[in-house]
């Protein structure tokens, strides 16, 4: 166990790993060791590179904090997030497709009653967001978990705010009733570039690409018997849908905000300018949590 | 450019960044998306895993600072720093081997007149430390620059140590003379385990492996028209030789710290106790600097 060269290195670090406990973690190790080494091996990093690669990713857990999550967005921005998406959400049928989580959502966000306005004073087009929550055949799923949350009209989340008195906004938890149906108010969201002041942010420089997401809703839907789902709905019509910085458009999430008039809204609200409507109705999958592993 | 699911996703971040400016950039790029997707293609991790991965980054991330380099430690136990280390370090003939550079170099060492004692106050076993630099073909290289750096005899360095006059010990640079030659005095270095009170440590610990590399002097040596040599020198019968945490031992890097009984030492110098005399001799390799890249 000495004296490796380029050819012989894996195989040693892999016998290494051989005697890890737990056959997962075994696995994982396995495959990493291989996966990276191959990578090395093709590109052939200078020493100066591979000291890059080191301050890259310093810098990327250095900027990680309680409100920016920056391994997250490298992981959006590579397309990693997508696919460990798409390997663990087969849809089909009626089920609502998913996307990334992104770095944004905050767990156990405040619950809110039906219809409230969640804008917490955010200023820009007032939203009505109504829906509902099935099961794929449509039976409405009574008492579902719905975190919402989204940008401000500048393309901002709450928690990006640096200011002294921000507070919760455009973020919220709602119940769905006996027939499967929520609504809130809120303000429309914008398109916004994700953070990119950090290192994620050069690297989309350096690759010549843009930091820039269609706007949209976030949600997350929770119904026991049912796999969780994380999606958004996109704004029908925005100029980055073909080409989301974090890959996560999907047709089936695309929507028309519908413009109506001032004037009495479905809810009965009275309001005094031009709103947006926006109506999605989420299809949950059957948990098939326990024999997931196996299958 | 949207609906793209396990299959498609790997095209789609590439075509996104085929536009990167630099082609150097754009082929490690390209090579990160297509490694990191494989992986995760054939791991398919759950989303738990994926979380678990991204908070194993960032922790790994806040635990570098000034003084402890996490990132270097995972490169070195996952064998990716010696894998680097050989693609850029074709030994061969009489050039001297390198291995890994480690998380304890502090660039720019103080430099201390030939035979100094660079103990730092020390206390373990006094060892000599001759040595030389030349040309592969024996001629002696003049003022040639030698960094070194080795533990306590606790397996610590001096950067680890959290005391308030935690000074400079066991690193320091010198210069050969006309001949070639450097020479100082220290204390043995002892075997040590890597820092594993952090994410690696754990990482290890999950893997079923042990953190303990096998006690050596650190060694850099610059001269002009030569490549920087990076390397260690081990003590053989190290228990640790065939089990090295980051795979760093090569035969050709060990050498007896042979023990001498007290009295006048090969330099003068006046010993009171026995002492342990290290003698390596150098070659470096010319640089290619230049070409190295088009090879
Ligand atoms: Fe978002
Ligand atoms: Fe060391």
């Amino acid at each position: 166990m000495r004296n490796f060269n380029q050819f012989t290195i894996t195989d040693a670090v892999l016998e290494r790993i051989s005697g890890a406990p737990d056959p997962r973690i075994k696995e994982i190790s396995e495959a990493l060791v291989r996966h990276l080494h191959a990578f090395v091996r093709e590109v052939r990093p200078t020493q100066e590179e591979w000291a890059a690669g080191i301050d890259f990713l310093t810098a990327t857990g250095h900027m990680c904090t309680g409100s920016r999550q920056e391994f997250i967005l490298l992981s959006d921005t590579l397309g990693v997030s997508m696919l460990v998406d798409a390997i663990n959400h087969e849809a089909g049928g009626t089920i609502t497709e998913s996307t990334v989580l992104g770095p944004f959502y905050v767990p156990e966000p405040p619950e809110f009653s039906a219809g409230a306005d969640i804008s917490g004073g955010l200023v820009g087009q007032p939203m009505l967001v109504t829906g509902s929550v099935s099961a794929p055949d449509g039976m409405p799923l009574e008492d579902a978990i719905v975190d919402v949350w989204h940008s401000d009209d500048d393309g901002y989340y709450d928690v990006q705010s640096t200011a002294d008195d921000a507070g919760l906004a455009g973020r919220a938890r709602f119940r769905t009733d006996a027939y499967g149906k929520f609504h809130f108010w809120s303000i429309k969201p914008a398109a916004y570039p994700i953070p990119h002041d950090g290192p994620v942010g050069k690297m989309l420089q350096a690759q010549g690409r843009h930091p820039w997401r269609p706007a949209h809703v976030h949600f997350m839907i929770e119904a026991p018997g049912y796999e969780v789902l994380v999606t958004h709905v996109f704004v029908s019509g925005d100029q980055y849908l073909d080409s989301d910085a974090v890959f996560g458009v999907k047709d089936s999430l695309i929507r028309d905000f519908q413009v109506e008039p001032a004037g009495q809204a479905p809810d009965g609200r009275q309001v005094d300018r031009d709103y947006c409507h926006l109506n999605y109705d989420f299809h949950l999958k059957p948990s098939t949590k326990t024999a997931s592993r196996a299958a």
